[in-house]
């Protein structure tokens, strides 16, 4: 997979793509990331890519012009599946869309900033939006490092353990069930003793139970999906 | 506001807080973020932070001890309004949520990796557990660089213009309504009239109505909260 992020602010996306999971997908070869500094598609002197917004208002709002330039080059460059958009009353990102996107060869993600992008640039370039949740963030960036680490750890060969991914929360409409690990008492806090049973099919039922109850208190909602 | 994060991989971390508005946040002493590696508060002799979970099953899970030496420590300097565990599983983000927990005067956001920490750990140090949305990433620090943005952006004097925050979208149950900057006419695309006519309470007639129509199409679970 192919991603390539357009943003004002290329410094802040440094450092989770050099770490972890997405460093060794990129090391392996599996994804390759490209950032764009908007900044470079600029024709003023002063290279700035915001002004204010027409009728007044708080805040500033990113041009037209230097999104152009950039989506339009690297589409002359190659397909892409989307043109993603960062934004607040985007899609609300699901772990199933995660999964769907998952597969895609090339994608654009385009980070708002300040009050966001003009409107323009929504109505002709991008071909889906997407929120990562109910709040508002300084810019695009976290929720296009939140959308890029959801899809590559999903790519074949990138988490160590393929069958990891699997039994995380939602991939079954489940959340998943308490863990524990060593010692087996802590500070006289104790690990349920099925787990130390060695009975597998009492420790699945165990599990399937814990997960079922924790949704059911927590996320009944998604019992119903 | 002092945030203190917990994580294994704390230069994943970095660049987020060395650009754009959390880093003119600390620079203005408003907000003092503190990174804690775990492996400093190992005793095995590998800085080992994390084991297999008991009962079987794929991933490893982080053990009880060195987060039990952090975060004591840690409560034992001054005290907590919150000990917050980023999971898919927790009380998913919401603006209304950000808002109350910005007005905190000091955190702890614990970040899960591999499967998650070991459930004592859950049980008897963390006091509120956090998801940013139904999907799953490889670790809690996205989760938590994106809930200390949503909250450091709402602290007074963060932001430098001040109405900025309270026009965003979720802030009254709407989303933003469209908008635009210079120049009014792109390759034949027009910015609306009304947003040129300089007859402020027509603008604010007009987005107004976009605000509601954008939501009703888009979002209309939040007209109904």
């Amino acid at each position: 997979m192919r991603i390539d992020i357009i943003t004002v602010v290329p410094e802040l996306l440094r450092s989770p793509f050099e770490a972890s999971i997405m460093k060794r997908a990129i090391e392996k070869g599996l994804v390759d990331v490209h950032f764009h500094n908007l900044r470079d598609y600029t024709t003023n002197k002063y290279k700035s890519v915001d002004d204010y917004p027409y009728g007044g208002g708080a805040g500033m709002v990113m041009m037209v012009e230097p999104i152009d330039k950039c989506i339009t080059q690297l589409k002359s460059e190659r397909d892409y599946d989307e043109i993603i958009y960062m934004t607040p009353d985007g899609e609300t990102l699901h772990q199933g869309m995660a999964n769907a996107m998952s597969l895609y060869e090339n994608i654009i993600i385009l980070c708002g900033h300040y009050k966001g992008v003009d409107q323009r640039v929504r109505d002709h370039f991008i071909t889906k939006e997407i929120s990562i949740g109910d709040y508002v963030l300084s810019g695009g960036e976290l929720g296009a490092l939140v959308l890029a680490d959801a899809l590559i750890r999903l790519i074949p060969g990138v988490l160590s353990d393929e069958t990891s991914a699997l039994t995380d929360s939602f991939q079954d409409n489940l959340l998943s069930p308490p863990i524990y690990t060593r010692p087996a008492d802590y500070k006289g806090w104790k690990v349920p003793d099925v787990l130390l049973s060695g009975h597998a099919a009492k420790i699945d039922q165990w599990r399937e139970e814990k997960a079922f109850e924790h949704t059911k208190n927590r996320r009944p909602d998604l019992l119903d999906r």
